[in-house]
Parts: C-alpha cells; structure tokens; sequence
C-alpha cells in the first residue's frame, strides 16, 4: 500500500477530512486498552454519510482494511487499528436527527455522546437507557458496535435493547437500512439485533433510531451496604432480586477494590469489611424499595447499611461506586474484564477470581454488576509494564475458564475485540465460528471491515 | 420424490415417528390462515433432538424440503406444508427440562405451550411474558420462530426479548447451540436474535434457554373506555404512554369489532361508541394507576369508563377483548392482518383502514395493541369463499402501503409467512432481500428449509 492510494481517498472527499500525520493517525489508533496498534495508512474524520459511502468504495477499490471508530473508548481492542488500514471515525457525526417524545424515539447520527443523547431526551421526560460507565464520553454508535452494558442494564437491558432501526454502510459502499420506527416488527430476519455487536466487522453505522423510555419522575432512593462475606452480599443480590425489587441499579464492590479507593479517598474502610452492595431504585416508590432492599440486607447478614434521604448523599454513595476504576488506575496499569455468569453463581465465580489471584499472585479488584451477574475482575500490573506479564495472562485465563465452567460468558458487555479472539472458541465452538465467518462474509465478502476483530 | 425416500426415513427413525396416511399429513399441513397447502411426503412427530437430526440428515441426502411445525396456530403461512415437503413437527417434545428460580430462566423443548410455561414459572414467582393470544394452544418453540408478539408486549416486549439462548439442528443435521445461560453477553454475533422470527428457515428449535420474570404479587387492575371517537380513543392512548403509566395490556377495538361482539353475546354497545379501550395495570400500585388511566380517559373524551374493582369483573372486561376473534369468525371467513406504525401514527393509520374498507366495500374489523401502534385489521369475507376475493386483496394491499407510507411496517408480531411474501420488499427494498438469502445460504445451502417463506 502506498501514499498515493490514501491521497487518492483525500481527494475524494471534502478538505480536510484524512489525516496521514503519523502522530494525530496514533491518536486515532488506541482504545482504552493496553494493545499496541499497527500503522495507519490515514484517518477519515467523517462528517456524513458520503463521506463514509466514498470511503468505504475507495477502500472496496484498494483493497484496504478499515477500523470504524466512535471515541475510542473501548475495552477489547475492537477499534485498535491494524497495519495498513484506515481509520474511519464517525465521531464528527454528533446530530441529533430527531427526537419524538410521542413515538418514543431519537434518530441520531452514530458520534452523538450517550450522555448528551440522554440528556436530550430528559428534556422531553424521556431518558436513554443505556449508560455504559463510559457513557459521558462514549458515543451511540460506538456502544451500538460494542452492545454496551452499564449500570441501569439490571432494569432496563443492555444497547441491542433500545435499538430500532439501523442506516448501515456496507463494505463496497451501498446504505442498507434494517428494522423501523415502530417498537414491534417481523419482517425478515433480525439485521438490526446483527449487526448490533458486530464491533464494525460487518458495516459502518451511519444513524440509529433508537428506543427511549419514561425517565423516572422523581430522583432515585440509594442504599449502600456492607458485608462481612461476599457470599452474604451475594445473598443479598438474590433476596432483592427475588423480591422483585427490580432495583435500576445493583452493585458489587470487593475488597480489594474498596481498599484501592479508600487509600487513594478515605472512605473510613473497616477492617472487617469483604464487600459492598450499592442499589438503587429509580419506581415512583423508590424509598419503600430501598426500604426493602435495606431490610433484605440485613437479613443476608450486612454490618452495616446506610440509606440515603438526599440527593447529596446519594451521589456520595455512587460516588464510590464511580471512583473504583480510576482508584485502581492509581496502583498499576489495568486489565480490566468482563464475565458473566447466571445470577446463582456469583458467589462462586468470586471465589474462583480469588483463587486464581491466590494461586498466580495478581492483585484482582472486583467490581459487578451484580444483578446480571455481570463481574469486572481488573487485573492490576506494574505500571513500567506496557503489556499485562504472563502471570496475568494465566490468572485471566482461569477466571475465564471458571465463568465459562459455570454457565457464564467471556463478556457480559465489552465485546471480544482483539483481547478476547483467543478464548473465544472455547465458548462458542468451531460450528458457530464457521457461521460467523459466513455472515461475516455475506457482508463484507473482501474482509475489509475491522479484520481479526470480534469474531 | 418417491414413496421410498420417505421408506428409508420412517426406517431411521423410530417406530411410529412417521406419518403418510394422506388424511393425518393434510391435517398437519395447515396453519389458521385460509392458505391451501401442497401435499407433504409425510409427517414426522419427533420426540427428540435425535428424530430431528435423523430428520435433516435424511432430508439433506435427499434433497427433500422440510417444513418444521409447532402447534400451527400461525397466521402468515409459515408452517403451511409446500408441495413434496416433509412436515417436521416439534409437538410432542413438550418438556420443561429446567426451571431456575434463582436465575430466572428455564429450558424447554420447542413443544411445550406456551401457558404451560407460564403457568410452570408461576410456582415459583415468576413468569414467562410473551403471551400471543394463542398462548393456550401456542409452542414456545412457534412462538420463537415467529418472534411473537402478545397482550403484554407493551410492558414486557416481544418473544425475542425473552430468548437468551438456543439449541438449533441446522439443514445438515449439526446442532449449535447460540446465546446462553446469562441475561447479558456479546460473543459472536447475535445467532439467537437472528434465529428468533426467521419462521424455520435457518434451523430447527430443539431447546431454548428463556428468560422468566418476576410475576406481579396481585391481580391487575383493569380499566374500559367508551370514546365517541377513534382519534380520541388513540389520545388517550398517547396519554397514557406519556404519562408513565407502563398499561400492562392496552387495546383498543373498534366500532366494527364491537358490534360484531355485540350482535353475538349482546354487551349492551350504545349508539355513538366509536371504540373501546381496555387498560391494565400490574404495578404493586396498580389500583391507582389504574385510576390515573381512568382520569386521562376522560380528559381524553371517554364517554363512559370502567373500572374493575373484582377478579370477576376484570374477567368480564377482558373477556369482551377475548371474543373479539371468535366474533368476526362468525360473521364469515377472516383474513387477519398485522400492521404496526409508530404509535402517533395510530389515528392515521385507523382512518386508512376505514377509508380502504368504504372504497372496496369490505368489512374491516380492527383491534389493537394500541400502546405498541400494532393493529390487527380483520378484513371479513363470505364464509363460502375459501381465498379472500380480489376486493379483500385490494383493500389490503391500500392498508399494508399505508403502514409503510406512515413509517411502519406489514408485521409487528405474525410474520411475513407465506402471505405477505409479496409485500415484504416494498419495505425492505432489495438489498436487504439479497442480505436476507446470503444468510439463509450460511445456515441452509441446499435451500430445504421451509424454503418460499419468511424472506
């Protein structure tokens, strides 16, 4: 590949759009993991369809790959480039095309920021469900690539969930528009819940019509609990959930993690204390739930559990919750995973990530989502270290083998990206890795589309 | 095809698994809808995966199509039986093999009712939400390969939503599993999203792992109201969205309808009612939602309003709901249709279908999933006249345009089967359609599954 083809792609398009500076096409390279990048031939900083439509012919023509890309905010790689692609950003496509609080929708342009997109909607007394813990700088098209998870996923489902309606840019450039506006529909096969996931393996997402949903009326009621056990906390998750609680938010927090924030905060962290629950209830009776959920606390054998009556305190408790990643940050460069397992395994899935701690000598730090069963062992490492040592790639390798042996996933909501490709067969199998290939194929028959990613 | 061919299957299998007695095989050839079947080889009643994998094998050495088969309570034509097929029918493996309570989910073989699970997952607390109006007589596995749709859609969305994962024999005899135990995950591309509505034409459902819910702690509160006025009607309905009310059920019948039920069972319908709409609400504070509902009917114009402070009256209120099909059967032959649009497009879309019905001079009868903009039109023909006559046709064709022309779509939970085969590309376009067949070739290169339907 040579300069004179990514030239040919600048002229194409409007001024300004490709960059080839070795340094800004870095920038544009990285997600938030480790994972070092090849070199890009350039970066699109799309600003339109066309611009993607002319992109993705030039790179048909040329035969070149193409990493898709929203804010980079990934945790497997997903939109790590490769050797000799391009970089194809949508991040400048940041329109909100149409919000209709009658119909319950937004269209919106794949670089709108999840949190703006929510914040739009609240307006209208409407919220965006989906909020990935990344969500005031991820972008829609980027969690609609990933499927992203996050907090309020307990009650109101994962991105595929509030996904409609896709405008799609294949490979050799043709718009493909899968499912509609209306919130029920059969006709033909699922493209939109396809192609949602598909980590940009399979088309470019140019808009989205989305899903949004009654924002509740009032703030919600909090409570924060401490366990002496993490197997009572892991009762408790099973109390609230059977109770039908239906908390919009259910938290789990280790040990490990409460100690790397209270070094870095001072939370006042008792000695005895193996975990903390923080839940929510967003009902129109929020404070006879959090009532409930502090009551069924207790009985699973809490120490401790504080209920907050003010928004202030509130955010304090989340407050916790928020400063988990970035107090781990502090210790160590992070490889931060994903499994899920069903609910009735958490306690044992917990036990496994402190076995293999134990056993291969890695600092682990746990936070869950615990009412999806949803964990996030971050495996902490020297920060001098640029790539995770062996001796974490081994204690990873078990936690995954153990959520796995327990009926689990190797990611609840990160996606598989470049991180994950090796163990993925492990889950799947080699007849549903020949199938993906295939659709993949139907798709994007050159391979073009982020290749070696997700699948 | 021979006699022999399906010899050699009947001596695979084992005793008793085939049917050819002309007489039964017709009687499993045919769904609700009018559509006469071609004449099928034979029948399988398969007990086990092993009868379907033996099933397949024998039908891709012989190139045989083979139409799978749940309850054949459809109402597109996705399981009428095509000239030479064999009829696979799932019926008899109808067992629950696991019910978890702590994780919310059960495994099932494809032939067990629907309302079996229900009433199954109930014991425990919980419930098994898809509920199609067939759900007495309905398979859960039918259920799926429709992606049906239901009374408590509005609440708890649509068969899909309820599928984690599935155990599928693919054309060749292979069995892969999809999805999984956990209610979040993202490897690989969403298989089970793409088998769940795809009408057997990828697979054969042998097992599903499916989603349960909490089941609500006391009866529903119900609400029906009289409105002089279709447009007022679907205001109320808009109002009842808007204000976070979250109707468990929320349908509206028409003038039509009404009398049809009338003329049968004499509900005492006055003059100048124009459309009822029937509430519930399942909230622990259902009574006062309720209450609310009833308050925005009014404001909405309601004549009169109901509400349902009994079991017995609730069963009455819903029972009108209930007779609503069997009313119109009475009134001659049914073709029953499905269009669904955005939720503000209700009254446009009511106002096409009383004018398609006053051009080409049929009687219309339309119910709705009024909170999910889904409306069944039943256009009613002489009972002595199999096919719907050409003016049934024409009136159909205004209705299914108008839909698209409104931002909506054929089908919101029925499917497109057979009978709507020659509209599905007004809405999909062809590029979709060519994606649509490249799928179905990853899955079925032989092309022998329920080929001629669904895409």
């Amino acid at each position: 590949m040579t300069g004179s083809t990514i030239d040919l792609l600048a002229k194409a398009l409007p001024d300004g759009r490709v960059l080839t500076d070795p340094d800004v096409t870095d920038s544009y390279s990285r997600d938030r993991t480790f994972l070092a990048p090849g070199a890009a031939l350039g970066v699109v900083l799309a600003q339109s369809r066309d611009d993607v439509i002319e992109t993705l012919r030039w790179a048909t023509a040329h035969r070149v790959p193409v990493v898709p890309r929203g804010a980079g905010t990934g945790l497997a790689g997903g939109a790590t480039a490769s050797e000799g692609c391009v970089v194809l950003s949508v991040a400048k496509m940041a329109q909100i095309k149409e919000l209709s609080a009658a119909d319950e929708i937004a269209v919106v342009e794949p670089g709108v920021i999840t949190a703006d997109l929510d914040s739009a909607a609240r307006e209208h007394g409407l919220m965006y469900a989906p909020d990935p813990s990344s969500y005031e700088i991820s972008t829609v098209g980027g969690n609609l690539a990933t499927n992203a998870g996050g907090l309020r996923c307990v009650k109101y489902g994962v991105t595929r969930d509030s996904a409609l309606g896709l405008e799609v840019v294949l490979a050799d450039g043709q718009v493909l528009n899968t499912g509609r506006r209306t919130v029920k529909g059969v006709t033909g096969y699922d493209l939109t819940g396809l192609f949602v996931g598909s980590e940009g393996t399979l088309g470019v997402i140019t808009a989205a019509t989305v899903r949004l949903r009654r924002a509740p009326l009032g703030p919600p009621a909090t409570i924060a609990a401490e366990f002496a056990s993490l197997r009572d906390a892991a009762s408790a998750v099973s109390a609230i959930i059977a109770a039908g609680c239906q908390p919009s938010l259910l938290e789990l927090l280790d040990r490990a993690t409460l100690k790397a924030i209270d070094d870095w905060r001072n939370i006042g962290l008792e000695a005895g204390v193996a975990a903390m629950l923080i839940a929510q209830s967003d009902a129109t009776d929020g404070q006879a739930v959090a009532r409930r959920m502090h009551d069924l606390c207790m009985e699973n054998g809490a120490s401790f559990v504080a209920v907050s009556d003010s928004p202030a305190e509130t955010e304090e408790l989340i407050g916790i919750r928020r400063m988990a990643y970035t107090a781990k940050e502090r210790l160590g460069n992070c490889l931060v995973e994903d499994v899920c397992v069903p609910r009735s395994a958490l306690p044992d899935m917990m036990t496994a990530i402190e076995g293999a701690a134990a056993r291969h000598d890695v600092l682990i730090c746990t936070v869950a989502h615990a009412g999806d069963g949803n964990l996030h062992p971050v495996f902490v490492f020297d920060h001098g270290v640029p790539e995770p040592p062996q001796n974490v790639w081994d204690a990873a390798d078990e936690v995954f083998r153990a959520a796995l042996d327990l009926g689990g996933t190797l990611t609840g909501e990160h996606g598989v990206g470049l991180l994950k490709r090796r163990w993925l067969e492990l889950e799947t199998g080699p007849l549903a890795s020949g199938i993906n290939a295939g659709i993949k194929k139907v798709f994007d028959p050159l391979g073009i589309l982020n290749p070696g990613k997700a699948i």
